[in-house]
């Protein structure tokens, strides 16, 4: 039987171009051109939509890649899944997590499960279908064989889901309607009623659908960015008007895995839940007192990947905040879930994308938390 | 013998010229005229230099206290000292700290330190002085005449100093070198080499230097703002153009208090160390475990106070973070220390200042954290 | 027969609560109680949501107002008019225009049209008719009564139309719901899908209905903040939450006006068009050459008022500008119709709002330019 | 004898990597390897510390040249000189300008001047020479050498001069220190005591004094940036920490010049005078009425160098503004440059740069304005 070991590497980055951390793990053999599946990073910058430091990162990655794998670049996003997320406010330190997996003969069963990593693409998602039920259940479709890929069936082994989908823009609306179609917004933007919001939150209502995490009774068109009580506690989505299909990569645990790693997750219930992110760590097998894991956990450490959507409320634990009416609310919203989640890893190389104001990713004023530690032998 | 009887009460603004707490607490008979010696709070607005939500706060809470306390509102400040810190991005709610201190005949002595305040003011303070030797020493002095009015005579025991001091203006340069001498800067800004940063920064030095926390033979005009080995850790300090002499208030504990308050503080080691704010609440008598005061523990918690200064290095731990190249770093920076503060207190109402870069307030990186609890009695 | 005498005086402001500008032309004789009809400035600020300048000079100026007209606070709008525009970025100097009008008996008939001011409330405007026909309609018949009250019958001498309407709230969305009603939009902002955007946009479409603008067959629901199209050239909306109806300004020019002011407008074509800025002083009778007005033209140059609202097109005469993904946006396009105004009057103290993105007010790309000037006699 | 062709093209750029506009020029001849000398351009971005825009620009710019000229990258600078100022906020299309320079046998003595180039580097400049009389007397001699690559004997002809010069770092502070000098100001940014801004100032007081605009004898190492009516006309000075010489390029009219192109200046004498950018056209040869050129004129408009220094008072004309205190003020004050100049050339591919308070580049409270015509023949 074929099982698969997957491995994770954080590499922190200079600047935008800089692929060096990825030139040494090749060289050092910890990546191969058949093994690299996903490059996962936040990118140096402001995060604003003329943030040039995260246009520049994926040129300069793909680039790379491109040569790498031996490939033209515009085939490298057929073998390797880039998440580029940019904005790296306060304590977020700029850096690319390379996954790999190697598929192995073993005949050992594994003890327990372990990292599993599944990919899959969905249905081509048409303008009219972008934040409604028609990508609510292509992207559910594709996240269930993206499980498939991974070798997970339970929905309870799935930590994090990771899905890129298509958004609108004025040539697709433009398409949508003169076929006869309405479109979810004519907002482009990432606002509130913005067409951004709706994809990344009819992805996210896909991922909930198909882990069971909302029952598709209770998905329509209506809900999506009104009824905030159906959410998915893993899916990380992000939309971009160039694709034309969803993309979906899915972290688990199984035991078909002989990796050394595990993923766990947890969620924050507020905005300045540090339990939440402890959990999380906790989640994924570190055992640890007084808040803080010791340098022994920390070693185990991996990686965290965590939402920072901001909060609908300008209510935290009774008290009144006043993000909601502050212009830096975007990046502000993201420092400070950088800042959650360093005060408790003790490090700054964490994975945390968001800003944007209310999501179906995690629950009502709190955010997702996903952990991958090394496996404790 | 008289003794005091301190307490301090936390009042959210619902916007600035708010004074329905205050006048609450006056109703209910908690501050009266002769008691009230401090108001001490985050106004609501962006803390830049055009923060009109500070001004409106400022000119409302003393137009307030002018009817409280029956006096012309330019006799104000002779009664009741103002600390009004603009800013409250991210996760720190506005909010106006009532100090009162009562004498009262008290024949049996305390059992334990408890909370007391003094203040007192320094001898003008010349332009040429500011942020040198000559404004070091008169804080200095008028930090030991604050201890005295305190009742305390151990540095051992002074938790927290709020020192207002003169900054720059064009005027005041102009008066400076009318008269031969040279000012420390020329940048009226609390950039680097601002003039603010210097009158700040000296003010903390005269803290330092009162306290034995750093030894006179240290000190020099050379090492204001050059050598970041020689702070306080209890120095919290502000400075305005407008004012001629230095104002302080010390709090700490004392025999000579009979207040149900007790306070402590530590120090964080670097921008993310939840862990110097968890020992800020434990030196002040908090006890828990996990990171995180449960709510027997919270409702004793009665206020925190906490410098948020930008740490001069960009790498944390290790790890290279952008924070230094940010146009939005100092709203972004004191965001971080109120999320940093409210991730352990599980509460928004603290009190977190700073934003600028470096300060001999707090060891280099890191940052003071001040607690005041209700005694565990 | 009566005829009206309009004056405007502007006053600078030195900060949001300054009025003593204000005090001093009451001091003057020059406004009373029964002359005074509006107030109309530009207030110190940033202009965003946190703009607590703006809020400041509201209830500062309500307050002097109150006590002015003899009235209690809360009855200061019926009497007087308030058009506070907040953020004046750049070369846009803080300021307040006071509006009188004068009845007096006048047997000479006047030789020419000059400045009259008529006011109207609308009727109620539900929340399911923001932004859509119903409260076009309900501005369109204010705005005709605000003509009558000017004494004003051809629309080709209205110039200039202010207009606040209410907008929508949480509670207005919810009580509009729950009847069974729809609402124009979820999004509570200003951008481009935005309530208060449609708010804003079906004002104006309604002073261009009354005026003839747009014809009222080609308007419906659909065309609010989709055919740009269809505008007025001569109207200035805003809206707010706390209202309930509308109110209208007109400024026009009429023989039953024995003013020594006229007014004038005009249009830019396009974001960079100073040319229309020009057109607009000369329609008020400014006669100058070489793009510049001289001393004696400015001198009788009293006010201007101008939007700044940003183009939908990232093109400005076939060149790509990069406002559009700006995180500034919003302040840096108010700041460029403050700089476009300024270099051809010549002087800072001019009224200009804007920075929201496409508007009907106004031309796609351009905007509307209205000049009070005295007459040249 | 030996005349210069100095030609110049301006390629929008639709991103900061787009070299599309340059190689076009190259395939359509007109920029050949021998003959390309300066590439001067706006980047895409916001100008700030963190603005990869320009980083990358200057990487695509400098990878593209190398390949034209078949000369390893890190010798593109030997060649041709690479100005490229970030920010292009409001109506500043981001663009490159590619200067070209031909040597041609040309026995007919030219009719009238024309423009010409030339370029030279000054001696090494040392980190106790930044902003002072030793870098001021470095750059007046490397100016008057490039007044002779020019072939431009009297000043009067010398309408731009770009510098670049070394600024200080962390580590050329050290280097001074440790031998024993002081250094101008430890405050790496180009704030109003900069270390930035002390070695743009040194640059342009250098110029100045080549250029006879200012007696060597007013100069000191005490006026720079204290005395602001020195300053030059024509200097637009840049400064980076990675330089050891300074560069220098000067743009003036020679009779030994066959250029098609003639160049003129002009200043601006406050932050709004829209005439002074009138001036600097026709100083180049437009004759136009009323403000604005006609088309004939724009089509012999080649390009327009701007600086857009914010004034270091808060009065424009009487009236006070709030652009000093404005958090945004470096971003909104190089706007307003981009509109003056874009509201009379009536295009947005101007290039300005600025934003920083105060310089000895033109006079207090103006600006510089150099105009490239294609001659009237």
């Amino acid at each position: 039987m074929k099982v698969q070991r997957v491995d994770m590497f954080v590499c922190p980055s200079a600047n935008p171009a800089d692929t060096s951390g990825l030139q040494a793990l090749a060289d050092a053999g910890k990546i191969k051109p058949g093994t690299l599946v996903a490059l996962v990073g936040k990118t140096d910058g402001t995060g604003f939509h003329d943030d040039w430091g995260r246009i520049w990162a994926d040129a300069a990655l793909r680039e790379w890649t491109a040569k790498f794998l031996g490939v033209p670049k515009d085939d490298v996003a057929k073998h390797v899944i880039f998440v580029l997320s940019g904005g790296c406010p306060g304590v977020i330190t700029p850096h690319i997590a390379a996954v790999t997996r190697e598929w192995v003969e073993d005949g050992k069963p594994s003890r327990e499960k372990r990292l599993a990593v599944g990919r899959a693409g969905s249905e081509s998602i048409a303008p009219e279908e972008v934040g409604r039920m028609g990508m609510i259940r292509k992207v559910a479709s594709a996240t269930q064989d993206a499980m498939k890929d991974a070798g997970i069936t339970d929905p309870e082994d799935v930590h994090l889901v990771m899905v890129k989908v298509p958004g609108l823009t004025v040539a697709s609306i433009d398409d949508a309607e003169s076929r006869g179609h309405t479109v979810v917004s004519h907002d482009l933007t990432f606002g509130p009623e913005g067409a951004g919001s709706y994809a990344n939150d009819g992805a996210a209502l896909g991922v909930a659908m198909a882990l069971g995490e909302v029952p598709e009774s209770k998905l329509s068109d209506e809900v999506v960015r009104r009824d905030w009580d159906l959410y998915s506690e893993v899916a990380m989505t992000s939309s971009g008007g160039e694709k034309r299909h969803g993309e979906v990569v899915v972290f688990g645990n199984s035991m078909a895995s002989v990796s050394q790693l595990v993923i766990g997750h947890s969620i924050t219930t507020d905005f300045i839940d540090a339990q939440g992110v402890r959990n999380a760590l906790r989640s994924a097998g570190l055992k640890f007192n007084d808040g803080l894991p010791d340098q022994e956990d920390l070693d185990r450490l991996v990686h965290v990947f965590a939402k920072s959507v901001i909060p609908g409320s300008d209510v935290v634990r009774g008290n009144h905040i006043t993000l909601l009416d502050d212009h830096n609310a975007y990046q502000i919203g993201k420092a400070l879930g950088g800042m959650l989640v360093a005060s408790v890893t003790g490090r700054t190389t964490n994975y945390v994308s968001g800003g944007e104001r209310n999501s179906h990713q995690g629950p009502p004023g709190g955010n997702i938390v996903a952990a991958v530690v090394r496996a404790d032998t």
